[in-house]
């Protein structure tokens, strides 16, 4: 690990390690989740739950030479991603109705991502533009690839505010650096935001503007 | 970067980086279009664009070792690919009527990026078949990975002259190379190569053979 | 390369670069006879051919930064892949009867690459459960990303017990490190447990568990 340590980033980094245990869990089972619903077997579900988990943070260790990535390096991660996927696996029919909580953690588990991915891409020394741009990434390359794997368009390309949560969380992320706030308060600050943004864009139905060109049989 | 400086390298790098961001904005173009006819909204449109444009240049930067890639090592690359978005969301219907100039700029972008990445793999040191392929990556995956978000098989793997142009394009890079012709001339023959293929191809309808065992319903 | 040699691992490294050779040939050819099917033209038939066949490792060498990936860093396992792809355009007739031959040898190239994967991953330090874990990626990474490609959900994430024989095959590989076992002897015993574990979940129609709440009408 060619980690870049400084003093104020060590307790960042031993909060988002907490912190991207949760996310790992969360995403895992939304990933998990789908699986189930699309009809794969056990182990199908518990490689799209992984995959959901650990694909977008692969995507950020691999663009900055964080070699090998997070997801890879250690078991606690995969152990984490399996557990939800059997959660989920068994506890399909609750899950069906716990969709709040579920959006909830969902909303959290970006939010984890994406200010984890942007102070670790800043640890590494890129530029802050680009850093908050890997947090996005982080937070939702997983979802992006989970939807390839089971061939739909990704639904985060499609509707709501989602991907611009995890911008906003990033960029609170790097004002709190610039500032030299504690880079824990910065990080927590983001992830509030962040999830806050996602749970009003979920329940007041915001959505970005869409073209007026499109197909008119959808697809 | 641990880019191998040459004094040859030099010039063709400079070249190299104006042809590559006349490259991002076409190919952000491209597939910002097609985000649009998708009916995606503001973000997943940028969010193609982007992906469309860096993708291939990524996914190369990422196989030599040119760590962080260059589409994420700075700004620039993403505001222009942002721009591009934004044009091609906001002029949509104009772009549906330019459907020639659209492909001549992606013939273009198509060579530039071939060219570009084939001089790049060179340059890290790569044997010259493995450079060629490299170029074609860069040259063809963006292409192919918005394909895959849009939910379609990549158009390029269907039908028509892509991917050989590319193909072309590197092979005369590496032919001036090894004449030790000044590698502008042979980077600028190559794109000239590469381009007029692509545009013969399309209006010539030049395609390749297909098998005969293909399914009757095809897909 | 940065390849941490040991005097156990070197003649495992000989046998695995064979083995790899005929792994890249069979997998090439398994997606080059899904091109077919699904009417690309040549190009495609021979990009779908190379990529099923180096995908998967080219995602392991970039995880434990071997780069660049051995599918890129030489060109026999590229020619292979081609040679393996126009066989299979010219000859798809016949590939089309010989089912039985084709799942034998893609379950020995699952094997190959399963075990190939794992040997590496050890040589570059990763932890065992990790190395069985990229063991898997490069054996299933290529028939994934193809199926991608071809706008088809995984097939091994739907059915049959395939990436759980190449976990298999990785677990002997490790327990047989672990008992100082010849990293030769070690890897043949793994390829032979993946596979026959492969074959015979074919022959006898072996299936994972799925769960209830699936969609009714499939997707």
């Amino acid at each position: 690990m060619r980690y870049i340590h400084t003093r104020s980033m060590d307790s960042a980094i031993v909060l988002v390690r907490a912190l991207d245990l949760v996310g790992t869990f969360v995403f895992a089972m939304s990933g998990a989740a789908l699986g189930v619903r699309r009809g794969l077997d056990l182990f199908g579900v518990l490689v799209l739950g992984w995959v959901t988990a650990t694909a977008g943070g692969i995507l950020r260790d691999v663009s900055i030479g964080a070699i090998p990535p997070a997801a890879l390096a250690s078991w606690p991660p995969m152990v984490l991603a399996l557990v939800a996927g059997l959660l989920a696996f068994r506890f399909d029919r609750v899950l069906e109705r716990l969709r709040h909580p579920v959006q909830f953690f969902d909303a959290a588990g970006l939010g984890v991502f994406a200010v984890a991915g942007t102070q670790k891409a800043l640890a590494f020394g890129l530029d802050w533009p680009m850093a908050i741009m890997l947090g996005m990434i982080s937070g939702i390359g997983g979802g992006i690839v989970r939807d390839v794997l089971t061939a739909q368009v990704p639904t985060l390309l499609r509707s709501e505010i989602y991907a611009v949560a995890a911008l906003a969380g990033g960029l609170v992320v790097v004002a709190g650096a610039k500032v030299e706030l504690d880079s824990t308060i910065g990080g927590l600050a983001g992830i509030v935001v962040c999830t806050s943004l996602r749970m009003l864009a979920v329940y007041r139905g915001w959505k970005l503007p869409v073209a007026t060109a499109r197909e008119t049989t959808g697809d």
